[in-house]
């Protein structure tokens, strides 16, 4: 192999990366190849610890270690054991852990629904779900999905897997953001907006 | 370390590369965790053979490994000796190659004049190409630098430093791109255009 095939060989692998294309991923690996002492051992380094040390938990599918499976969040008791929250991928339980406000379990399906990406059903851990519902009782299923269609669509494919179940099936709010105006806000978030509309 | 920690990691490298801002840095981490056995295996594999085999050439600066050194561009005797083409990094030089049209030798700087960037004539790879059009005797130094404010200012602090070497100094022709209008060029460009005007 010549150099630039090395190089190839490190760009083909970043363009499998969300949100980067062939000439991103070409301008890293020339980057990287400046610095065989810097950068490029750095990555290196943590992507080998990483491949040694992370896992997804086998329950809930958050970030994990090896030396904590399952996670925290799903064997720590003094959380919510009734409630489950439904996220598309494990960094949407990162963002959710940040606000504080959720102390229940978690459960990511590690994708959505989306025929346009060739994801079925059978790509999410639904079966998982379903098989959690009924072992671990939770009283309430949290979807905190997007608001784009695909999002809204696998919300409600899931809510009629687990109708019958005598389980709430409940979604996050949809609505003005907080910081912004009505001025500011497409016709279908107001619409939203008003539909869930609360009391002073 | 936790999970998230082992991904801070890869996301902290992934961000000292072109164009990666930190929340793409950490999406891409995100992504690479999902899949262990896979991109980030093929990943780190990639990184390790590079970091093993891949090198600059100690003269021109450009891609090669470590069984060559110098590299082909250097060591082949049917280029063209007696020109250098001096670039700002290795890409430039693929770049030039891909096109067929040049067969002398290179020298990458390994980066411009940029006090923004905070990068002085120190940072490049300038005492190495004086030396080479001393001791290679080159007779034409061919600028193919950026036509941005500080490539510009780069060729021509390289032009005064080569100044009375008894070198001929020029420069990438600047004008329409192939396939573009002269309505859609900008001012600078069609008087430099015009400036630079060829025989038919």
């Amino acid at each position: 192999m010549n150099g630039l095939e090395y190089l190839d060989r490190i760009a083909a692998a970043l363009g499998k990366l969300p949100g980067i294309g062939r000439r991103s991923a070409e301008r890293m690996a020339f980057r990287l190849a400046w610095e065989p002492d810097g950068v490029m051992r750095e990555l290196g380094g943590a992507l080998r610890d990483a491949q040694e040390n992370v896992r997804l938990c086998p329950l809930c599918g958050s970030i994990t270690t090896v030396a904590e499976l399952p996670c925290k969040l799903c064997t720590n008791a003094s959380r919510d054991s009734s409630v489950v929250c439904v996220v598309q991928d494990p960094s949407d339980i990162v963002a959710l852990e940040r606000t504080g406000a959720y102390k229940g379990r978690y459960h990511a399906l590690m994708g959505i629904i989306s025929p346009m990406h060739g994801e079925g059903p059978g790509d999410l851990r639904l079966q998982a779900l379903i098989q959690r519902v009924e072992k671990e009782g939770f009283q309430e299923v949290i979807m905190a999905l997007g608001t784009d269609v695909e999002s809204e669509a696998t919300a409600n494919y899931i809510a009629e897997l687990l109708k019958g179940r005598n389980v709430r099936i409940s979604r996050l709010a949809s609505g003005i953001p907080v910081g912004s105006g009505v001025g500011y806000s497409d016709a279908i978030t107001l619409s939203r907006a008003i539909k869930g509309r609360q009391n002073l």
